[in-house]
């Protein structure tokens, strides 16, 4: 089936949504955060681990995948889901993020991007129909399309002529999509000038995709920046559509870009962070590697319920991660990930209440106020 | 609680004993295998995980732990169970064999053995003091005599010596041990010499431990002098007391020592395996790297129940090890440890049924009959 969001509520004062989408895995609440599974996993954990964590849709990236095992071994697998044992909602990205960040040198031509292996040096050809083509394989539940991540620098002048061909891509895109079970997103680009997200979000919007993702608002300008880039790409995108970030998930994104009318986001910092030592918790970041944990014998945190904070303590976490040992990780991940979850969760809540800028500005009192490592 | 061990019977044609032991956390059956967790964390898994694979006692290292986090970390956490959150019996080793093997320079003294701290290359000296000392703090429920393990090549005069120092270490160590709810054990060293074993054993068993190890049988000679040197130890150690090879977890050596009266085994070989993709089976050992698992989407073993071979194909796991994904070493060490834990069962089962050797005709036919990888 195609995904169908339900908007439940607009909160009083800001746009920020509460809302219900259908899968072909069941109802998800949003807003909400997705945790990356990059090749097929969600990095050190199970399936049954994202459960408890209440994850509902992961995500999977298409250009790793493509590389590495290849669509064809996941297709005769049965699917993604199959091959990787999970039984929820799953949505790939286009590559076209990947081959923007990851694969150099690059050529970007009407056709494509032409790029390197990088894992054996072989020339490769990611096009539009070609990303469509390895999603449909991958039968994950939603795909997007493949579009060009501008980055800062840039002149409006190149931007300008990027939103078009990335126009043009999606149409390409949808034309060859052949998958019943499966959702297409458009993904509204524009870097930060108004009129170019209007103008993306308005023309895809005319194509009537199944849901519609905000990109290149993570490709390392000012939070200003990004949130104002997130204020335009919703202002022109339809109510009755699901809206997804991408690839944002510092907590206080998380919280502005909700308010701004985003309804899922999705990124790689909960399980990054974790194999750097570093927890989420509501007073801040921390850093188990700080000398001051190793005898602390309490949890990460006292108000989580999570399997790490119910049954470790800092002190373990931090011997764990100064021996390299990925249980540490593995114990981090399921925190951070449970983490941007509650967080997910106490915004719908709020939202219900009417009283998202009053969690806002509790919110950064206490991730912001205290001195911490 | 002192550990009990109760023989059961033994093999109607061989030196194999079917056993109880008694511990702090349950009784287990013996023969048995013990997953290694050399840093506080079988590596990859989860306490939760090790109890699914039926792990009764687990081994952690006195060396390793001494260096990070430190004993005294250990104790304040409340003993190694709390603090790993390991609700079993723990096993420390001595140490011993890691100044052995890892620390180098060394030097070995009357009093122990000197060496640089591997991290940070402080003096450090290791005595049969020292040892029981950590050991004692670590809470372990069954704690090693510090020994010194002999390499290969030596001279004869040289392993008499060492013996004698050792003998002279074991008593050392048993006057300063200082934790009732522990267990000490004797090492029975002696290279491939008979009678440098047996003096080894008698002595020990004079000075009364609660359980006997045979040591430097895997440092690198032939199985058959392995076996030999198992022979010589069993054959002067008493029948009450439990009977611990160290270091050796080759399938086929857990068969041939079980049959040459050994109770309890421990190696890191299937966590060390899992790392590098390689999966025990009954019909060998396989390599998951092998291009022919790309399109295999059968489980490792038809025949095992553990989790990874529940829900997941040699496929996937092939994938997730060419992709230097952890979630990869986490499924084949949960099967590999699986396969070692169920060996041991069967073992148990032909010594009760008195085919112990129609069971080792059986295995070495299937284990090395088939040209695989």
């Amino acid at each position: 089936m195609k995904i169908e969001y339900t908007l439940i509520k607009t909160e009083k004062n800001t746009k920020a949504r509460l809302g219900k989408i259908k899968t072909n895995y069941g109802e998800y609440d949003t807003p909400m955060f997705m945790p990356v599974g990059t090749q097929a996993t969600v990095k050190t954990l199970s399936p049954e681990e994202l459960k408890e964590c209440d994850a509902g849709i992961i995500l999977a990236n298409t250009y790793h995948l493509w590389l590495r095992p290849g669509e064809d071994v996941i297709d005769e697998a049965g699917g993604l889901h199959k091959f990787m044992n999970w039984n929820g909602p799953i949505l790939t990205d286009s590559g076209g993020f990947q081959v923007f960040s990851l694969a150099k040198p690059k050529d970007i031509t009407e056709e494509g991007v032409k790029f390197k292996n990088q894992y054996n040096g072989d020339s490769l050809l990611l096009t539009p129909e070609k990303s469509i083509e390895i999603q449909n394989k991958l039968d994950s539940d939603i795909a997007m399309s493949f579009d060009e991540c501008v980055g800062f620098p840039h002149t409006r002048e190149y931007v300008e002529k990027s939103v078009e061909r990335t126009l043009r891509w999606a149409k390409r895109g949808k034309e060859v999509f052949n998958n019943p079970r499966q959702s297409l997103f458009g993904i509204v680009q524009g870097a930060e000038f108004e009129d170019l997200r209007r103008h993306c979000a308005e023309e895809l919007v005319k194509m009537d995709f199944d849901g519609y993702s905000i990109g290149g608002t993570s490709v390392g300008e000012s939070k200003d920046v990004q949130y104002q880039m997130v204020e335009y790409s919703c202002k022109y995108l339809p109510e009755n559509k699901v809206r997804y970030l991408m690839g944002v998930g510092d907590p206080i994104d998380i919280v502005e870009n909700v308010i701004r009318g985003v309804d899922i986001f999705d990124c790689v910092s909960p399980t990054r962070l974790a194999r750097h030592g570093h927890a989420l918790t509501k007073y801040g970041k921390i850093n188990l590697k700080n000398a001051k944990y190793k005898k602390d014998f309490t949890p990460i945190s006292d108000e989580c319920n999570c399997y790490a904070c119910q049954h470790y303590t800092k002190s373990y976490i931090k011997h764990l991660i100064n021996a390299e040992e990925t249980f540490g990780a593995r114990l981090l991940s399921i925190h951070n990930i449970s983490y941007l979850i509650n967080l997910t969760k106490e915004l719908r809540e709020a939202i219900k209440n009417d009283n998202i800028l009053e969690y806002r500005e509790e919110f950064i009192k206490n991730y912001y106020g205290r001195k911490e490592d």
